[in-house]
C-alpha cells in the first residue's frame, strides 16, 4: 500500500464501518453529528471506533452541510489515510485455480464505479484493475456508492490497461469483454475458469485496442427498444451468470 | 391510459426520443437550449419532432439551470402529458404462454426505480406493478434514470400489492420473491414459465405480507463482506439468470 501524507474525508455509516473492518486505512479522527441518535446500527460503529481508540468529535449539522451539501452521510465522516490501492497486485496472483478479475476501461461516473465495486465484492471478484488516466478513481463518493464494499476489494491502478491485460494473459487468465455487436450471447457463453471480465464506459464501450486484446467478446441480449444497459447492471448479469456457470461445471 | 389536464416537464435527450417513439404521450412543446449543437444524435431527435409537427422553442442555458439545477438534461426538455400508467393491465394479460412480470415493493429512490425499469425493458419484462402508496412513482427523473426505457414499458399502479399478486396467481403466474435469508439460491432455481419477480426496497426488503404471498423465495449468493446488493443490480442478475434458464429449457 502506498504511503502518503494526505488524508481523505470519507462519509457515510457503511463506508466508515467497512473501512474499519477491512483495517487497510489509518483513521485519524471521526466526526459524528451531534443530533445522531445511536440506534443499534449506529451504536455498533460507535463501539467499534471506541474499541480501537479512534477519537470521535461531535459536530453540528451545519458542519456536515458545508462539506457534503445534499449527499447522504447519515451523520458520519472520517479523516483517514487515502484509499489503499494495491501496488504489487500482479505479484500476488497465482497462475492457477479458479479466479475472476474485473478490468474497467475508463468508467467516468463515481456512482457507476461504486455500484460496480459493490457487485464485484459480492460475487467474489479477486481484484479490480483501473487505468490511472481518463477513469474515475476510488474517491469517497465511490466508497459511498459501493456501500463500503470497495474498502475490502483489492484495486490496482495501472498506467496502461492493455499492457496490464496482456500481463494477465501470461498469468493464464482469459480476457472476456462485453460488446453490443459481439456475436456470442453471454447466455450461451462457456466461461473460462480464470476470467478477466472487461467492461467499457457506458457511452463509449471498450476502446478499440482493449477490444482487440480480449480473447472473447460477448453481448448481453437486449429484448426491448432501448439498446444499452447501465454498466453496473450489465456487470451484475455477467458476474452472476459466470457464478452459475462455474457452480454447474 | 388515464386522461388528465396536467402536464409534466420531461428532460434529457433519450427520455424525449423514447417517449416520441413509444407514442403514448402527447407532446405540447419542446424546449431546446440555444447553444445545443445538432450533431447526428441530436439532429435525429430534432427531425423526429419536426416530422410530427411538435413546436420546438429555443431557450437559454439559464432557463435550464433554473428548472433542473445540476441534473443532466443535454439541452432538451418537453411539456407533455403525464406518464401513461396502464389502467386495464390485468385484463390484457393472457393466462398462458411464457411471460415475466416485475412487482416492486416500495422502492423509494428514483434512480433505483429508473435502473430497474431499464433492466426490465431490456430483458423483455411484460409489465411492472407498483403500489400506489409508499413508492416512488414514474416521474421525469425516473424516465431519465431509465434512459427512456420506461416510456415503452407497461406500468400499472395498484392500491394493494398483495391483492394484485393474488390476482396474478389466478392468471397462472408464480410469484418469486428475493430475500436474503431464503434457503434456495437463485443460481439453482428452476424458474417457472410464468414468473412475477417480486423485489423489495433496498433497506427493508419485502414486507412480511408480500413475502408470505410469494410462491418461492430465492437469495442471491453473496461471497464478500458486504451483505446486500443495490436493487437494480440484483434485479439484473435475476432477470438474466431467468433468461438463460428459459433459453436452455
Amino acid at each position: 500500500m502506498k504511503k502518503t501524507d494526505k488524508s481523505e474525508l470519507l462519509y457515510g455509516r457503511l463506508p466508515l464501518l467497512e473501512a474499519l473492518k477491512a483495517g487497510r486505512r489509518k483513521f485519524l479522527r471521526v466526526y459524528l453529528r451531534e443530533s445522531r441518535v445511536l440506534d443499534p446500527e449506529n451504536l455498533a460503529l460507535w463501539e467499534a471506533l471506541q474499541s480501537q481508540q479512534i477519537p470521535v468529535v461531535r459536530v453540528s449539522s451545519d458542519w456536515f452541510k458545508q462539506r457534503f451539501k445534499d449527499q447522504t452521510h447519515q451523520g458520519w465522516a472520517a479523516d483517514l489515510s487515502p484509499y489503499p490501492y494495491v501496488e504489487d497486485f500482479f505479484k500476488h496472483l497465482s497462475e492457477e485455480g479458479s479466479s475472476t478479475l474485473l478490468a474497467l476501461d475508463q468508467i467516468q461516473d463515481p456512482q457507476n464505479l461504486g455500484s460496480l465495486m459493490r457487485v464485484a465484492e459480492a460475487t467474489g471478484v479477486r481484484g479490480v484493475i483501473l487505468p490511472k488516466r481518463h477513469s474515475c478513481l476510488v474517491q469517497p463518493s465511490v466508497s459511498k456508492a459501493s456501500a463500503g464494499a470497495v474498502e475490502h476489494l483489492p484495486v490496482t491502478l495501472v498506467p496502461n490497461l492493455v499492457e496490464a491485460l496482456k500481463k494477465l494473459q501470461k498469468l493464464n487468465y482469459w480476457l472476456v469483454g462485453t460488446e453490443a455487436s459481439a456475436s456470442t450471447s453471454v447466455l450461451d457463453f462457456e466461461w473460462p475458469t480464470r476470467t478477466v471480465l472487461v467492461m467499457g464506459s457506458e457511452g463509449e464501450g471498450l476502446r478499440r485496442l482493449t477490444k482487440e486484446t480480449c480473447d472473447f467478446l460477448v453481448h448481453l441480449p437486449m429484448k426491448g427498444q432501448v439498446t444499452s444497459l447501465n454498466v453496473s447492471t450489465a456487470a451484475s448479469a455477467c458476474l452472476y451468470l459466470l457464478a452459475r456457470y462455474q457452480q454447474r461445471t
